[in-house]
């Protein structure tokens, strides 16, 4: 039955039900990490071969570069087409980088306040109030990067196909001071869903009263799927081209979660304008990405086809533990009208809200229980979920037998705190 | 017999000859680049082993972690260890990153730009006409990212045990704007110079109006001998640290020139401050270096004695090169009074002054005839050599024989260009 409805007698018993179970669990000292979006070792024994695929010998392009030397500073042109191919987008649209996409995601920005971008009026620090929309619940690091930047933070509702767009065109078409907004356009971190065709048109088409708005098209899950839906995101580099807005979107990828977390690459496209003046900022700030690495790369994958088998190996060992997870909050908490959450066809996360006011509290006594979940909150700018209601849960990392016990604890929390608050809006 | 002292019958009867020399060398279409300090593929070759030697299964710290996965922000502990020995200073004072180390230097001034530094008093863009000292001739890298980040450059004039100090204390101490220098202490890039104790001591000890005054130390050349002379470069995080300014330098370092110029590592050493300042930088901009190649520098080099050994290896296919060039020089234009060049004991590079005037017509001459030389004027602040004078020739790339005739192009240029010169102005 939903607690809500329940009697302040059953509540009271209840409430005493679920503090013996955490007693219970309090005492075993459990340690399970939860926190981040983590490739498990299996995922990650997946590109073994790459690891010594490219020997002595095999260091030339083409046209007999030594890739082991200086040069080449947007990559090199066999990593360019893969992920043109991976971004649908042309070869020259394209840069490889070294390992991290967030580092070319904080450059572009950092960038842009240092010395501006194309179609504006000079840097972004020369004027004080800069903002930028962020759909919510949202990846905390694209909010550090906002944050740390000084650039003021406006929290966009996520609907069930994408930011809400009445919300953002009316921001955007009025306020010049609102130079971008942040996306994760496939499997959304971390709410799972895929933006609709019309959101991603009305993000091309939309009038933005900044000449040189920016949209932070972070498609760091685009092949990352966990089902039988694969939903077809729309290319937005086409849809901008076609509305004259194609300066509009900074399009970024990695390998993180295909290849290597820590030893993967990261990828960056966008029009010839914001190419040009990427790579003129690359010049000046390093001498260029890790070519060998991006050579391994090429030679274990190939193809985009070699890229979905492989993506297929991860699925296999990710699909599992999300029907895990889920199967456990359905089981716990289903029926009981304290928590909604995500059933992601992709990505790397569920979202679960539960009632308001409960996050914070489901998210520490889960902590003392032996769950290390991401602090309630950072899912929103500044920390500050205004409802304290979202919790991430990332069970990538984690066995199943790890994820079932995780999920004892999380549910036995969220439950404790979602008690403890009817009971005292009861009182 | 000295040029100058020709009549100008003799000077007439010369530049007919040199015109014929050099025109006939037009006619052979050369192509030999001089323009860059790379390594040549021989070089490269010897780490072949360390492109395979991290295998599948070893990628783990002594502690378990994965590096493979995310994590281990400023490096892997097995790599700090070993750059701690080689710059000289404590494991913890060390950030190992990715493969350049401009881009940590850029990164370093980008973010006092952005942000400030330890004891400074907010973010330099606060402050409009901030300074930077640029000791010349110098790495023109260096002064892109000061005129990039708008740093204007005060030129400082190198003498043979660094930069000239009685000109930098007094202008530091007068002048708060003035918020740092360049240093590359040891084989300067161009001159070869290393640094002097007293000048090492001086720089740690001297009164700067500016709380947060920067060295930049670039110490890119620090195991890189041509000879068997190898001075000594005083430590400077240690003469600071005693004189009370342990903040004041960030030491730079990387194995573009020991491993691989595209896929080395990147290493910055500093006070406990700084590195927190860097470390808390780096977390929002960044997801961390390539922990796997980290790994296989330190498997391949293992310590000191094998970075030093390694370096014997290099040291015995430049040496050579840079013997050759000097005799080309000496051969050639040895006694003219035209020219007078460094004998580098280390480094990458031999720095040329010619008659005052004449840089740029001799680079464009031997342009002309097929030798591509790093731009006259690259070696000081925007380009401008105000006694267009100095020329930077880069011999390791090339092979002996390209040696020679790089050699033939240059001293015919310079003759061309320098009796033009002692032509026009003696009549």
């Amino acid at each position: 039955m939903k607690y809500a409805d329940m009697d302040a007698e059953a509540l009271r018993a209840t409430e005493q039900r679920v503090e013996q179970h955490l007693a219970a669990l309090r005492g075993r000292n459990f340690q399970i990490d939860m926190t981040r979006g983590k490739p498990s070792a299996e995922q990650l024994d997946l590109t073994a071969e790459m690891m010594t695929i490219v020997g002595p010998d095999d260091c030339h392009g083409l046209d007999g570069t030594d890739y082991r030397n200086y040069g080449l500073g947007t990559g090199i042109p066999e990593a360019k087409a893969l992920f043109a191919a991976y971004l649908e987008v042309p070869p020259d649209a394209v840069i490889v980088g070294g390992n991290s996409s967030l580092n070319l995601m904080y450059d572009a920005l950092a960038g842009a306040v240092l010395y501006g971008v194309p179609g504006g009026d000079g840097p972004w620090r020369a004027r004080a109030g800069l903002k930028f929309l962020c759909p919510v619940p949202g990846y905390d690091r694209h909010f550090l990067v906002c944050e740390r930047l000084g650039l003021t933070m406006i929290p966009i509702e996520m609907t069930d196909e994408g930011p809400d767009m009445d919300h953002v065109e009316a921001l955007v078409a009025e306020d010049a001071a609102i130079k971008g907004i942040w996306c994760v356009p496939k499997y959304s971190n971390p709410t799972g869903i895929t933006y609709s065709d019309r959101v991603v048109d009305r993000l091309a088409a939309m009038k933005t009263a900044a000449a040189d708005f920016r949209i932070m098209w972070d498609n760091a899950y685009a092949v990352h799927h966990l089902g039988d839906q694969r939903p077809v995101l729309r290319n937005i580099f086409e849809a901008c081209a076609a509305k004259g807005t194609a300066d509009r979107p900074l399009m970024f990828a990695s390998t993180s979660k295909i290849s290597y977390a820590g030893a993967g690459l990261a990828v960056m496209a966008a029009s010839p304008a914001n190419i040009r003046d990427a790579a003129a900022k690359m010049a000046v700030a390093t001498i260029g990405p890790d070519k060998i690495n991006q050579l391994r790369h090429v030679l274990f994958f190939r193809d985009m086809a070699g890229v979905h088998a492989h993506m297929d190996r991860h699925r296999a060992l990710l699909a599992p533990k999300f029907a895990a997870l889920d199967g456990a909050l359905e089981g716990r908490l289903g029926g009981k009208g304290l928590a909604e959450w995500t059933k992601p066809e992709g990505g790397y996360f569920v979202s679960v809200d539960v009632l308001d006011g409960c996050a914070t509290e489901a998210v520490r006594l889960a902590g003392e229980a032996g769950l290390a979940l991401v602090p309630a909150g950072a899912t929103f700018p500044y920390g500050r979920d205004p409802r304290d209601r979202n919790i991430r849960l990332a069970p990538t990392m984690l066995s199943l037998a790890e994820i079932d016990r995780a999920m004892d604890i999380f549910c036995i929390s969220v439950e404790r705190a979602c008690v403890a608050k009817l009971r005292a809006s009861e009182g």
